[in-house]
């Protein structure tokens, strides 16, 4: 980084960029692909047999692993980093995480960034990214599995299920970074048909679901928390709106969590596709 | 399958039992762990690298893998199931899927079902695990990366964005499975800060983005369409609500493919997290 870019000009500048022009990589590599740069690599929920393999096999390569310290599960980096210098990201802001890896970068070393889940969810990946790519250290994305996913496999239901749970919505509540009008959880719950799944707000349940219950949600609706989906201490805390908030409390998780909001929760009540063989092949035909 | 029970009371019988008791499993195990039992595995977008360690493994050591024919790309089948016997499942209802996969079951044999992208995401898993399980065949679940991920990886993009994307939609467009009311891609669209990913809506395109302009959307909101996302024959095609049907028509894509509304698009416009460090582990302190 220079001394003249701060990393919201480099942002800003590499959004006129991809305003003006796609960028050529866009159709030249697909997700997947083998790219020149620093990789940011979805660690996906947790467990190391749910990494793929790209990812395993950038994490074996790597000479350095920036990773999103408690966010990913330890036995990943046990699993797959054995010969790299490992460093936490966490309490480390831009100004000091983009040095660290364009200078190792330069030196020729393999650098991969690991970031929970799927790092287009709530990762914080592209500002890195862009402040990089302003200082011409090309990067790219290799997607991973996200928390949801892995806390409906636990759960053994699907987010969405023919008439009770048609969409998904990933959301998060109003705090710190969102203010009540940008909270959409209630909207998304009124919906009827969505399955509201919440990261970032296993401190918030409590507050949240008394919301729900204000904005005059059915209180038998189901919800369920995972705590560290996939993980080996994983927990499954099953409730309802109505109820959720105070169960949560009792098991004292504070983060890590997922919750979902829906009748996907209990994976009960839903109708059969007409024809199976008829649903799959329904983008081609209707 | 015996004579006596459709696959509708199977699943109806099982939604009871889900209603009346948390499976003891959803406590025994995790995502990712080994099971006893047909595994529901989901094969990633396309690219071989993005299926998981644990898919991999699975369909290495299978004997029957269904899978969903021309939803799953051949490169996948022909990387890890060289010894397996391989079963397309579309055109196939779950008559015929059922029995198919019990018998090879009791018979000894590894079973694997591979679903493209993440089963638990416009999937019809479940109908499949519940109808198995009447049958007293286990069942499970094991996630995977779904296209948005891996459209969004290909577009260089997350699809959260600090203040112009803070929400994710999982839809699709009203049709022959969806009603009019059960359509929500314009209340999505019209929160202004919710990343919109509509599934099994390519034949529609056209239509879905007349309705928006209908409805008042701004033309120039950002639009993508990926076809095949992470795929040999992946392709981008970028414009508007506005213009964005008529480039799909030229393009000629009918099936396959993610469409992407809202500023998360462009990747431009976001503000970067105050303190990388503080945001990454806001969850446990706010």
């Amino acid at each position: 980084m220079t001394d003249e870019t701060d990393p919201q000009t480099a942002i800003d500048a590499q959004g006129e960029r991809r305003r003006a022009d796609l960028d050529d990589r866009i159709r030249e590599y697909s997700a997947g692909d083998d790219q020149k740069g620093i990789p940011f690599v979805g660690a996906g929920p947790g467990d190391p047999g749910l990494l793929t393999v790209t990812g395993t096999e950038l994490l074996e390569d790597a000479d350095l692993v920036v990773h999103a310290g408690s966010l990913v599960n330890s036995e990943v980096l046990e699993a797959y980093c054995d010969d790299a210098e490992l460093v936490n990201s966490i309490g480390k802001d831009l100004e000091e995480l983009i040095p660290l890896m364009r200078d190792a970068y330069e030196d020729g070393d393999s650098v991969v960034r690991l970031h929970s889940g799927d790092p287009a969810i709530y990762g914080a990946a592209l500002e890195q990214m862009d402040a990089l790519e302003h200082e011409d250290v090309p990067t790219y994305l290799v997607p991973g599995v996200t928390s949801a996913f892995a806390a409906s496999a636990s759960l053994r239901t699907q987010l969405t299920l023919n008439e009770v749970a048609n969409h998904v919505a990933f959301t998060r509540p109003q705090g710190k970074t969102l203010s009540a009008e940008e909270d959409h959880i209630s909207e998304f719950v009124g919906m009827g048909d969505v399955t509201t799944c919440i990261y970032l707000g296993t401190h918030a349940v409590g507050e949240t679901m008394d919301r729900l219950l204000e904005d005059g949600h059915e209180p038998e609706t189901p919800v369920a928390v995972v705590y560290h989906a996939s993980w080996p201490d994983e927990d499954v805390i099953v409730g309802t709106i109505a109820t959720i908030g105070d169960r949560l409390a009792e098991a004292g998780h504070r983060a890590s969590a997922m919750v979902i909001v829906g009748e996907a929760v209990t994976g009960a009540g839903y109708e059969r596709s007409f024809l199976y063989g008829d649903w799959a092949t329904r983008g081609s035909q209707d």
